[in-house]
Formats: structure tokens, C-alpha cells, sequence
């Protein structure tokens, strides 16, 4: 079944409007009539393979959101018409330790991307979100809470689980002091759900001028990382700390927020390492660095429950397709409130 | 009251004989005949001011056993005559949120390390153990298990419970597969309390020799740390690594060897930070560097008491005083198995 998308032909070409030929719907596959799609920096990444990874053609896209236009015979969990999403991951080896305990996203045999995958019925690539339709297995599909402005939903797919799941895992819990370093398409997915798990939250950002947004989307205070005064007057007082920038950094200043026994949590990874941390206060104060890897299809489901129930979406740039590589170019100027979206009804193909 | 020890005059001189006043045995007070102190690493760090906080006159030794002598008014938990020990802390605030649930070596006020610290009855130094006796407060005296070998049981009270604290923290339990890096005195106890646990322990060294040694001690697989062979057929194998190595070490190639979830614990302090760890699989396999300081006294009472029950003390190579230059010399070297001990008996003072 041919398909409009927006592919990218090669490393150094741009995005561009193409078709592309979808798998048949299998019997446990949902098919989805895609409404709209977050830009994650991993698409930027990937469509000019600065991973090294990419195979092309290439549609990106992993924050998807749409309706159900098909259902294989075996599938109980949707039905036409129902909003649904689809995150990083559409397959796993279901077997493994730990897909057996519901965390695909450690699967031992690695899963399958959403997108520069590999499809295992066709054996070409996985496409993604960039396009007028998806087909996936109905265990990496999710329901939509109904009452959420769905272009916004989009891009908790991926940059909402991704900060959802470390809080999840660090049991952040309502009481706790949590900070979060850069206000970017995780950082302010990860101050509005700390926040509304009751978290006191602490945002870290170089950008005075991002202070007020903090604070508006739910942080209680706000400190300028390059201020000595400003990070010294927080001094050990965070529990947890979610670092959501990827460029390197110097960890220290951020180890000395923590208490005894907080926990620096990574969920970027740089291209070059972070500056070596101080091992003092990592032993002195049983501290921790550690990292964390989108989340798992339950969580990504339990994140959308709760961001149903507490009306969390993220806060968005709606764009038509066409605009893509200009929402590349502001992307990589830090330029953008705090995610773009694609409207798949407004792009002309 | 004067009493002779082992007195470093000043960093750039040897260790000798000399005389120090202990303060009277308050209320809360135990006097103790030290039979026993164990050499430990920052003795002589300490003693040559290498951490450049060091004040002379200074006696060293934190890993002390030996028998009550005199008992504080208000002493109820020993009597004259009981085996007991002192570890790396003589006091604490009390008062704060650790001191509260017995995690004083987190102390928020800092707690009293039992040599170069302050005395807050003299307000002058504490001495540490390598002296005839000492006097502490009974909330930093431990019990001795009376069916173990005393000399060896010194080195429990610094090495031994540095390595049991991340163990428990760690909730390591049977079945876990347990690392160890560094064949040292706190690797030699990590491997023996490790198994103990009924962990199964592979032991990471570049000396091929040690081989054997670590297998006598309870390791499972001895991997040679060099030996890139080997440390490829254990990637993703363990649960949790102890790095009981403090000199500047490449961390990568032991987070290799962890599985998903996996923690690697560091127990030393380099004087120049690791190399800088690959974010990439602490991201993507959800993996921690942490670090952990001594124990507390419940820990420490706690690991008595298991080394008891499983006859556990600490390989060591016996000494008198007048050695602890030659001894402080070979430590340097590596070459000890694994623990001087003073035997104060045998010392001419
Ligand atoms: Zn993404
Ligand atoms: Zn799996
Ligand atoms: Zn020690
Ligand atoms: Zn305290």
C-alpha cells in the first residue's frame, strides 16, 4: 500500500515529499491514519545520519498520533475510530527478560525503531511518522485520553516517556525535590510531569529569558547554571536531578545540588563524553550517575493516562510538512517553544 | 593520661615512638587496650599529609581492636573486659536526618574521623590506633565476635565494612553475580563478604598471579583486566561492581561487563577523576556510577557479627610497630597479602 511521506532521499538532501510502500496489515497490526507528528532532534540526527546509522530512503518520525482506519484479524485492544500513538518502538523480541517484564526498551535482542528499522514481515525499513499513514503491532500502539488537544499529544510519544520513565523509575513521588537541567523539548516535558507528581521542582537553564516560561509551566525556582552564587544557594538540596542536555557538560556543578544519595540522571547522550566527574563527593555523599532510555509501552501508556487525568500536553509549534527543514534549521538555533508538530491534514504532498 | 604510640612529627618524617595524652574517660566513654590496628591506605596518605589536611603531631590507625579497660559512668553497653572495636568515625552530630537512622558516616555536620580529627572534650586532636589504647564514646565502639581470630578481625573495621555498606545498600543476595576490581585489601574483603552473601564473584585484576589467591578467597572467575579476551566473554554478565581501585582508571570496560540495571559502586577516591565515561550505554542499558563511604556503626556491628557467623576475618600479614615504615613501603609497592596489622604486644615502644 503506497503512501505520501516526507523522505529523505539521502544524507545530504532534504526532506522532501515522496511515497513509500507500507506492509499489509498483518493480524495483530493496527493501521493508523496519522494526524500529527512530533520533530525529535533524533529525526534531525538521523535524516542527515550524524549517527552514522541511516539507511535511505528514510521518513522519520516517532511521535505519532492519529485514528485507527484498520484492524488485523487477531486484534482486541483497538478498533476503527480510536486515537492512538505510537512512541520509539514498534516491535521486540516479546521473549527476553525483560520484554517479559514489560520494559521493551531494554529488550536483550533490541528492538525494532519505529523508523530505520527493520520491518520483519517486508525485511526494508521501518518508516516513520512523517507520513499520511503507520502500520504497527498492536502492542506498540497506545490509547489517547480523549480529552487532550491531540497535536500536543504528539510529542509525549517520545520526549514525554523519556523523562516520565526515569521519574518513574527514581520514584519520584509528590514532597520531592527534583531538578531538571535545560528547557528544551524534554526539559519542559520533564518540569510540567515532576510538577504534577508533586514534585518541588528547580530548573537549570544558561537562558535567563527561560526563567519566566519555567515558572509558568510549573518549576518553583529557577537558577542560571553559569551563576556561581545562584548554584551554590542550592547547594544539596535536590533528590533527583533529570539532565535533558545532550551537548557536554560539566557534571560537577550539578553532583553538588544533589543531597546525600541523589541521583543524576542522564537521558541525552553527547557526542563527545561530559568532562570527567569529581569522584569525591560521588563517594562522600553516595551519590549517583546514571542514565535512562525512553520508556516501555506500559509506561508510555500509564504517562498518557496521567497526563489525560492532569491535562499535560506539551507546548507546540504546529507546522505543515513542507516546512520541515526550516523547523530543522530553528531547531538546531534552539529556536522553538518547545516542540514542532506536523499537521498531516494541513501538509500538501 | 600519657600513653605511648606511634607518632608521625611531621609529614616529611618517619613514624617513632612517642607519647600522647589521651582525654579522661567521660560518662559515655570506654577506655580500651588496643591489641590490634590495622594499616590502612589513608594512614599513610595521612600520615605525609598527602590530602594536604594533615596536622602534627599525628596518629594514625582506624582499624582497632583490643579489650575494655575502663568504663564512663553512663556506660551500659560494655564492661571491662570485653572484646571490642573503633573504626574510621569516633563521633557524630547526633542529631541530623542520618545521624537519626544510623547512617552517621553521612553526617550532615561531618562526623569525627578517630585520628587528625577534633576532640570535642579537649578541643584539641583525636589519635587514632596506633597507640596502647584509646578512648571513645560507646555509640563508636563495636563488639567483637569472641570466636575469630583477632588480628585479623582490625582490618574489618576500615576495609571490611567499606566494601559490606555498598554490598547491602546495593541489596546484593544469593545468586547475584558481583564484581570486584582490585585484589587489595578492600578487594580481598569484597571478594570473602561477597560470597559469603552467597554472590557469585568474579574478581577483576591485571596481575595475573592473583589469580589463584582470588579463587582461594571465594571468586568464581578471575578476568585479567588487560586482557581484552576476557573481558569480552563477560560483557553484560554482572549485577553489580565494587572498584576498589583508587588510582585513575578507564570505567568502560567494567560497565561493559554490567548488565541492564546493572551499578558499578566505586569505593576509592582518585587523586586525578577517572577517565570520562561513554554516556551512550549508561543511557541505553540504564546503567549507574555511584560511589559509597566506610558504613555505619549499625553496618559495621552488623558485618562483625556476619564474619562471626561465616568466620571471616582478613588475610593479613602481622607486624610490630617499629616496622610500620617498612610496611608503609611495601604497601606502596602492592606487596602485601592483604592487610599489614600492628600487634601492639610485640611492639618496643
Ligand atoms: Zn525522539
Ligand atoms: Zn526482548
Ligand atoms: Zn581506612
Ligand atoms: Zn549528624
Amino acid at each position: 500500500m503506497k503512501i505520501n511521506a516526507l523522505v529523505a532521499p539521502h544524507a545530504t538532501q532534504p526532506l522532501s515529499s515522496g511515497q513509500i510502500a507500507l506492509r499489509s496489515v498483518q493480524a495483530q497490526d493496527v493501521k493508523i491514519e496519522i494526524l500529527y507528528c512530533g520533530v525529535c532532534h533524533s529525526d534531525l540526527h538521523m535524516a542527515r545520519n550524524e549517527w552514522g546509522v541511516s539507511n535511505y530512503p528514510l521518513v522519520p518520525g516517532h511521535e505519532i498520533v492519529g485514528r485507527v482506519v484498520e484492524t488485523g484479524k487477531s486484534v482486541s485492544r483497538f478498533q476503527a475510530g480510536d486515537l492512538v500513538g505510537v512512541g520509539v518502538m514498534v516491535d521486540s523480541c516479546r521473549e527476553c527478560h525483560f520484554c517479559q517484564q514489560q520494559e521493551e526498551q531494554y529488550c536483550e535482542a533490541g528492538w525494532t525503531a519505529t523508523y530505520n528499522g527493520t520491518d520483519k514481515y517486508t525485511g526494508g525499513s521501518t518508516w516513520g511518522g512523517y507520513a499520511q499513514h503507520v502500520v504497527a503491532d498492536q502492542h506498540f500502539v497506545v490509547a489517547i485520553p480523549t480529552n487532550l488537544p491531540l497535536a500536543g499529544v504528539a510529542p509525549l510519544l517520545c520526549a514525554g516517556v523519556t523523562v516520565w520513565s526515569p521519574l518513574r523509575y527514581g520514584n519520584v513521588k509528590a514532597g520531592d525535590r527534583v531538578g531538571v537541567v535545560g528547557l528544551g523539548g524534554l526539559g519542559h516535558m520533564a518540569v510540567k510531569l515532576a510538577s504534577a507528581l508533586g514534585a518541588e521542582v528547580t530548573l537549570f537553564t544558561t537562558s535567563p529569558q527561560k526563567g519566566e516560561d519555567a515558572l509558568r509551566l510549573g518549576a518553583k525556582r529557577v537558577v542560571i547554571s553559569r551563576d556561581a552564587a545562584q548554584m551554590a544557594a542550592c547547594q544539596a538540596s535536590l533528590d533527583l536531578i533529570l539532565d535533558c542536555v545532550s551537548a557536554p557538560h560539566d557534571l560537577d556543578p550539578y553532583l553538588a545540588t544533589l543531597k546525600t544519595n541523589g541521583k543524576l540522571v542522564l537521558v541525552g547522550i553527547p557526542e563527545q563524553p561530559h568532562p570527567s566527574p569529581n569522584v569525591s563527593p560521588i563517594v562522600n555523599r553516595r551519590l549517583s550517575i546514571s542514565g535512562s532510555s525512553i520508556g516501555s509501552i506500559k509506561e508510555t501508556q500509564d504517562m498518557l493516562d496521567f497526563c489525560g487525568q492532569h491535562a499535560i500536553t506539551a507546548d507546540i509549534e504546529l507546522i505543515a510538512g513542507e516546512a520541515i527543514e526550516t523547523a530543522f534549521a530553528r531547531m538546531l538555533r534552539g529556536d522553538v517553544k518547545y516542540r514542532f508538530v506536523i499537521d498531516m491534514q494541513a501538509t500538501r504532498w
